[in-house]
């Protein structure tokens, strides 16, 4: 046995369930982390690059779970979870990270199901591409038991990047992510929509492109001035007002009518934005607008 | 009549009609560029502040065009600008700059009825707040003949930071601000519906907020990765796929139903992810999305 695979020996074993994208880039990373690893996926045939890397292909994810002392579960759903690891009666002592994508009542249902059978839960949002992960750039949020996040970090760390422990709400990690992946998901959508209309008018994309970088140097004021006068309830248009984003939308909706371009995603906005300006919310800044989506303002409309 | 005096009797007087806050920063900007300014809204009590600082308030529209060898309109729609010019039966000689919001085609059929009446007629957009007029910040884009811009370069120059010629097709400039602000209002709707979730979910929206500016960061590569893309014909996932996508919509459409959020927004940026991954796109980045954004698709679904 060389020094190598001694030092190999002493680190605990992580085992992988689910190998998507990001199933397949926590693996490769606990790998070049120097941890013995195990994966296991519905189809083996995803496990094929990772074997050859020094992986060991678990036969079921059972097995799998049974040669680690932390088992990370990166799955289509929470559901998808449960099912992998139902048939593991008695668990042995190893802690379930999840890292798939769920809201926080998944994230507590899950927990509690894990509380039933004597699993040791923690629950984790990642929030940046699979092409961070085992890199400096990426982030991923833990929440839950204390203890089982500061046992199982230094595993966790060869993930890479920033790891965070937000605390033992097991739910405040896919509260957290749930809220990002809403922003990230309306940001896609209107680069589609914008880049559609773009071109529709036959404008030089690239250099639109260097207009539309603009508009994300605003996220950031925009997103503390939200932070702020939302904790505060005092909503002053230092810049830009909801009686102007009202014309504005209006505007950009003709737009995308005249060109036969479907304005459904607009128009959804501009009736947010519509409910905060018939109560009367006019002069207020665009942060006024985040108390204009419960449901039953929805209803009124 | 001192030194000062004289040299704002060389520089060109300059008509301001509409007097929101943008038209007011215009005026503003103006005046301290040291043009003669005449100023007229609709209703004339918005004129205090600028007679104060040495407009000139004119009693009607036709009063202020004929005083000014550049007229800039900055109204609440194209409709409005013709309206308040529409008794200018004998036009001088003097350019109608208008930095109304408006649609490529209004921007169109606006310079088709300026010639009607021989008047020369350039169309703007302004892509930067209010705030930032008369500062570097200030970003507005001219369409139509380059030597109306050239004309009133230096005059136009006032209202601070960078004046961008885009050609002769008079409808570019509104093609650009429309696409634009597409986007931002896409990110206002984003950033809303992210914060009403995070309030629903009781996060800290300091730290959220934090997050959320990573968002904003990624928006300059995606805009470059759209751009470069739609260009060339070809969608590769070198990041993220529409597939993953179509699962992150509907774990935060599930997310902001649970806690009662209209998810009226998110299931309109669904439905178009829906529509490229039912086409076979699944594998393809974002960009392809804005392929999936005509009427004709979205009859389909």
């Amino acid at each position: 046995m060389t020094d190598n695979n001694l030092e190999n020996e002493l680190r605990p074993a992580i085992a992988i369930l689910g190998l998507g994208p990001m199933g397949q880039a926590l693996a490769a990373a606990a790998i070049a982390g120097g941890h013995p690893t195990v994966v296991w996926n519905r189809t083996p045939d995803k496990a094929r690059a990772l074997v050859a890397q020094g992986a060991v292909l678990a036969p079921t994810a059972v097995d799998a779970v049974r040669a680690a002392s932390i088992t990370v579960a990166c799955m289509i759903d929470y559901d998808a979870v449960r099912a992998s690891v139902a048939d593991v009666t008695d668990w042995p002592t190893c802690t379930l990270v999840n890292l798939s994508s769920g809201h926080a009542g998944e994230a507590r249902a899950m927990a509690g199901w894990a509380a039933q059978r004597g699993i040791g839960y923690l629950d984790g949002a990642i929030l940046t591409p699979a092409t961070t992960i085992g890199t400096r750039a990426a982030t991923i949020l833990y929440s839950g038991p204390r203890s089982l996040f500061d046992r199982g970090r230094t595993l966790l760390e060869t993930f890479g990047g920033t790891s965070i422990y937000l605390g033992d709400d097991v739910g405040t990690g896919a509260a957290y992510e749930m809220a990002l992946l809403d922003l990230f998901t309306m940001a896609v959508g209107g680069l589609a929509h914008a880049f559609a209309l773009a071109v529709a008018e036959g404008i030089e994309l690239a250099a639109f492109a260097r207009f539309a970088k603009g508009i994300g140097g605003l996220l950031p004021d925009m997103a503390d001035r939200f932070a702020d006068q939302l904790a505060a309830g005092r909503f002053p248009a230092d810049v830009s007002s909801i009686a102007s984003a009202n014309s504005a939308v209006a505007h950009v909706s003709a737009a995308a009518a005249a060109r036969g371009i479907d304005t459904a995603p607009l128009e959804a906005v501009q009736r947010i934005i519509g409910r905060a300006a018939a109560a009367g919310h006019g002069g207020d800044s665009y942060a006024r607008l985040a108390q204009f989506l419960a449901k039953a303002d929805h209803a009124d409309a």
